[in-house]
């Protein structure tokens, strides 16, 4: 991870991006001991459909708190993707829930069907800000799968433990399957 | 209020700043329409019983989103207000929890037992930091007493709502209750 990384999270107002902001920022924050900022932005071009949450991970004091060009972005649907994409780095990761998002206008993107996953495995499509967090930390290890836990667990409503702990063990699979099928397919044979 | 508003929200981690900053923004950026900028770090300087929410208000464009020189700061503990009151503007507002801070080293301060509120009250000390979101608008007007009424309903889970409501009831009639004696006292006979 460099110096400074840049993570945002993006989608409609109902899908808990600020809930998986702070949660994600608890992780690197008080349980991976880094230098965190955590922000959300509200304005005219946060409304209608598309809003954010940053965090800003880094090993040294921050100076400038939110993303600038952001080394991941995770768009939560389509809205945000068209509105969000631009400001990724030409070398940042790009995660987009598939079952939301059907167009995805460039190559290397990563899809996980994280509503679909919360909706099917989980029974509730809420947790699918939570599946989206536990793919995120085991693409980026921007935060350990423990502080992660950790973070989740310390900020989900008591009786929602059990299930927000399943829907980061579900999102942390889907995403180790497919990083598993994507070598297969880069060493055929192999 | 000034075209850019700047308010910190400071006490320990359990005190749920980090959810009343939320909520705050909420209230101003979505229900009111306002540019709103919500930020908290995490560092070394953050640990050790102080954690701070920040909330940054304006009529345009917000260019740095944290704040400066907060317009105000409630401090929901002794330790928040010895870290955080050399920031506050001087003519800004300082409102304490008299609860938990024993020590004001400035004269001006408002200082309502918000905790003492939420515990007697409302019989849920964890309510606490709604108290202190109710009392901070009355005094303050940063954000209507509708709006802020609408994103505590949205934020809160579901059970917990009437609960809520009556929370940020109580601090607006704390808040008043306090204006109301502070006006007699400059105007005496009155």
């Amino acid at each position: 991870m460099p110096y400074r990384y840049e993570i945002r999270l993006a989608g409609s107002g109902g899908q808990g991006l600020i809930l998986a902001g702070v949660i994600l920022a608890e992780a690197a924050g008080i349980y991976d001991g880094k230098h965190v900022c955590q922000t959300q932005s509200y304005g005219p071009a946060a409304r209608g459909g598309a809003s954010k949450a940053e965090v800003v991970i880094s090993d040294e004091e921050i100076d400038y708190p939110q993303a600038m060009r952001p080394d991941v972005l995770l768009a939560m649907n389509q809205k945000s993707l068209d509105i969000y994409l631009h400001d990724l780095k030409p070398e940042g990761l790009l995660i987009v829930d598939g079952t939301l998002v059907q167009e995805v206008p460039v190559t290397g993107a990563v899809a996980i069907p994280f509503t679909q996953i919360a909706r099917q495995e989980l029974g509730r499509e809420v947790v699918a800000n939570i599946v989206a967090l536990g793919a995120l930390a085991a693409l980026t290890k921007a935060v350990s799968l423990k502080s992660l836990e950790a973070a989740v667990l310390g900020r989900v409503p008591p009786h929602t433990r059990e299930l927000n702990q399943k829907a980061l063990q579900a999102g942390v699979d889907a995403a180790r399957r497919l990083m598993r099928k994507a070598k297969k397919q880069l060493i055929p044979g192999e």
